[in-house]
């Protein structure tokens, strides 16, 4: 947990030369958007304009949830570890988006309730599926912080390996009920206002869920400012273990990428627990949960795409990929105002 | 112009065949959201549930308008033949963004003022760059109609040679103005409410710009119930040829990508023309220019990607190509049901 307190600012010297090259191309001025700003955020974190997005990992942290048993979800707490098995053997639905990018894909069981017998899946557990939040502490300070500990040292593991992003995923049957909890906490807002269907609950299930998410809040009385309680109270071990992901990568100068609500949520408590991380964070897409686009607000962050996607695995992130490829091939190989006639744009005023 | 009546619905058997093949990958029904509605509407226009989108051109549609004359842009007219000889040597924008996706790209000479010494240039040329729209009609009746044919035509060429999508795509110097009118007609909108700084204009420049689109419609008296009038009054050779290729798009049952906010317009006025055209087209992204949402809801389309892009030449349509390819992997390659222990979701209530 150190490390947390180690880490820097991303370099803004890199950033503006970054944004000197994209001015440099025979294009009007900031044309390509956020798609621009993402390449200058990357030279940040990498500390160079010379980006490279060339080895990147999705790293998707499994972890059942104890609210499960208030019937809050459309299938069972099994269907974790079995998710988590296909994923970590290649069968899964991220494998099939992955492949279609170059993109490695890992499973790491940090809190799944069952041992699932599966060699290529990472085994760092740290709790056996949390507690019911409706009922009291999702872990406790201990189980949070290996969590997090585990989040950070993958991170530092793909660092040593030579990733240049980490995409995050999630699975973990019943996150979006904790998910809904952390967002009502940390953007002051009711239960109603930020729980969604999930995986696809009925209009009976998603009172149900909301109901559940206002029970968690009030037992547990957790406060936005102190965000490692929060992650105890409400979270959940691969929700931790993505907060983790994300210091990691702020500690390590590796971008991290927000995949949905889940993941933003993660994200959003990374921030509260060391600000200057959201710089070295990249959104991809507006989960269309209802907490999707005021937690990545909360982050200051936009996201490129709003797809209505609600997949989760990483899939939304991966996503990102072939779009920073694109910018970064232009970044890297279009004509200049100085190989061309055409007179440079002035900035609008 | 014949082959306008000849156009008939896409196939809803296919499209419904898709959905299932969907419905039986192992993940929440609809989860991928979007990208799932585009591989089905893709199948809709290839009339089989086995997609294919290995092969795709992106064509840049390129002229001039007279209305620049007006002091409605940043740079000056001779800029458009610039980029145009310089997409169609491949060292333009499109070109560095086309070589990440590997699509092919075409520049179409159907408007530009001067002749173009490029041989790699298609030269298909109509009109000698349009008339000054705040003064009368942009094109006689006879050039917008060659225009359209032009779109058509190349449309049925690609098709001939086994392009399985097309990316629409502009280069023209002024042409966010005539873009503008036309969105004021169509969407029933007041200028302010739909012209735009396009390429960087200063505010003071907007509000040229405005007075100038009202001037236009004022002058010309166009409306929304004629469409080939609207054009010929309002549009462009390279808004026209455009409309031609989502025309074409849909009688030779090749998807049409529409790209920013002047092939949105294009597209509109085409689904005027033809209503069910508009079964043939993918939105790919949200231009920021504020006619942008309005056209797309107009033909009652959503666009997955939005990023405040603004850089034309088809780049923005081209970063839908990774989107779909990663949905199409998901969509062949994905753990089903069958072959898992996982029960099937059931539909949302």
């Amino acid at each position: 947990m150190d490390r947390i307190k180690q880490i820097v600012p991303a370099d803004r010297a890199a950033y503006k030369a970054a944004k000197e090259r994209w001015d440099s191309i025979a294009k009007p001025l900031g044309s390509f958007g956020l798609l621009e700003e993402m390449i200058q955020r990357i030279a940040a974190v990498q500390g160079t304009p010379d980006v490279d997005i060339s080895k990147r990992t999705a790293v998707i942290m499994c972890g059942d949830h104890g609210v499960v048993c208030e019937g809050v979800t459309q299938c069972g707490q099994e269907v974790t570890a079995q998710c988590a098995a296909a994923i970590a053997e290649g069968r899964s639905n991220i494998n099939a988006v992955a492949a279609a990018y170059g993109i490695d894909v890992m499973a790491v069981d940090v809190g799944i309730a069952e041992d699932v017998e599966c060699s290529s899946l990472i085994k760092r557990k740290v709790v056996r599926g949390t507690r019911n939040i409706a009922e009291g502490s999702a872990m406790t300070a201990a189980e949070t912080e290996a969590a997090i500990v585990t989040g950070m040292d993958i991170a530092g593991e793909l660092a040593g390996n030579g990733a240049k992003l980490i995409i995050t995923g999630e699975m973990g049957i019943g996150n979006t009920t904790p998910t809904a909890a952390l967002a009502s906490v940390l953007l002051g807002l009711p239960p109603e206002k930020v729980t969604g269907r999930g995986a696809g609950l009925s209009s009976e299930g998603l009172q149900k869920k909301v109901s559940v998410v206002r029970r968690a809040t009030e037992v547990n009385q957790p406060s936005p400012d102190r965000p490692l309680e929060l992650l105890q109270k409400l979270g959940g071990a691969e929700i931790a273990a993505m907060t983790g992901l994300f210091l990691g990568g702020a500690y390590y100068h590796v971008p991290v990428i927000i995949d949905g609500v889940i993941s933003a949520a993660a994200a959003a408590v990374a921030c509260k627990i060391q600000p200057l991380c959201s710089e070295y964070m990249l959104a991809s897409h507006c989960s269309c949960e209802p907490a999707g686009e005021g937690l990545l607000g909360y982050i200051g962050l936009r996201a490129p795409i709003n797809a209505g996607l609600r997949l989760g695995e990483g899939t939304g992130g991966a996503l990102l990929i072939p779009l920073l490829e694109g910018a970064l091939s232009l970044y890297n190989n279009a004509h200049r105002f100085e190989d061309t006639a055409i007179e440079r744009y002035v900035e609008l005023k």
